[in-house]
């Protein structure tokens, strides 16, 4: 068995960034100021296969925007936004599911992941993500946010789990 | 005559999946939820071409979106939507018009295209299609949806049916 | 002095199609039906140097959109809408102005271009035209529609002008 | 200490341009002739990093837009738009600061900012810029505008900067 087979089969937990995972890390801005993000329609179908295997997925946004919550919302996935810090937040969340950072994955893209990425047992960022999170990473995809990445790291995991 | 060819020359329906072959499968989501698709202005010659040449066209789609019902009438081209089964409604479609899946292609992109894919005579996918779908496609197009590929298929089509 | 700057040095029309030449040949498209097209900011300046050069210009588009008059407008070129034939329409302006096809440049993209190209004294392609225009194109831009080919056009055709 | 190291060191102030800078130098155009504009959500963090070194930021804009606006709103930094003269702007600006051109930094990609990359101590143009502005450059980005090029600038002066 792997290492990256060992940490995903004790996996419960995964928690994904939004900008830059879901999406390209692009933000569209039109005039009167409503921002517009663009995401993949592949992501759901992986999404679904982690849910029928019991993991179970939240979102954690540094931003405080309608399109996290309409996009999750599509997704079915819970999201909390606003987020200053992440990590305390991941850490309440994984308390009241009573389980421990070894079983939870975070995926992220920048800076402002570093903590969460650091602190669980499996850390994933994108292809894409900033240079200064790769020393976080234990698995880097090869597809970019926006651009499968989700569905990449979804499909992984599940091929993982069910070869049992 | 190859068995491209021969294949072409039985068609009298072409099926296509939307997300990922009339789109680059990405969706842009902006803050009230409102979705927006990114197609190609090409694809309307292609489909003119078939038409011309007596190929019905029809598009199958999983999700429920006005952006498919939208695009398909600025195309001109029927469109069935929130489709949990797409074989199914597919079987009902070729029993009515009394042909058979011999002469039917299917373009798809992700895992829900399989049973459609597997069913027709020409199952054709298209280059930016989920590695999981490639073993079910007997042509994959060189240009990825939203960026060619349903132009690309028409012209190959309507190229072998005009050699005569 | 090459074929090219002969050419040029006799142009006093130039007329574009709109689509896959301002634009890079797609369309977003919002669940309302409204459409979105992606044109480069920095054709503007390439416009104002010909114009600058005593070179007319004009806009020809199959379709019928209000974003065609709507980009047009920003900047600042006639354009003629919703032409089913455009060689038509060029015949009747060029006549207008009391010039000759050999004076005219035209810039297309797609197979509804072809009669307009193989009309001109200098037919221009963009980078990423479809294959069956190539052949009717006496210079084919570097730069892709939308994404810079508008403002080499301009750029060249002012170069060579500027050279006196 | 390289060449670049001390002009950096003298920095007082950067000074952007929005289109092609902040953006991919693309402009979405709606049916109403709304437009739209493509950012990276990762240039915020640059930026305040830069803030926290004490080093003041404005953006000068040629285009009169809300998008404009709208963006420099969100990433907390002043701008001005609607200018024929960005130099003159420009020149205004660092004398009521009383600092001078050789503790300016300007970022641009297009011919109407030469007049500020000749004028200022450290002259920046992004991986995209406009083939004419090259040689007015002291430093070229290896991101293109709209895709981490203001992130690339604000990271590698506060990496200098924090060298000390």
């Amino acid at each position: 068995m792997t290492d990256l087979q060992e940490r995903v089969r004790a996996l419960r937990l995964v928690a994904f960034d939004f900008d830059g995972v879901f999406t390209d890390n692009a933000i569209y801005v039109a005039e009167d100021g409503m921002e517009i993000v663009r995401c993949s329609r592949g992501d759901g179908f992986g999404l679904r296969r982690l849910e029928r295997l019991g993991i179970e997925m939240i979102v954690l946004s540094t931003e405080e925007n309608l399109v996290v919550g309409a996009r999750c919302r599509k997704l079915k996935i819970p999201c909390v936004q606003g987020l200053q810090d992440k990590l305390e937040k991941l850490e309440q969340i994984i308390s009241e599911k009573g389980i421990g950072f070894e079983q939870t994955a975070f995926v992220g893209n920048d800076i402002n992941d570093l903590p969460c990425l650091r602190a669980v047992g499996l850390p994933i960022i994108v292809a894409d993500a900033h240079p200064d999170v790769v020393v976080a990473a234990f698995w880097q995809t090869s597809r970019g946010g926006g651009n499968g990445a989700v569905r990449e790291i979804c499909d992984e995991i599940a091929n993982i789990l069910e070869q049992g």
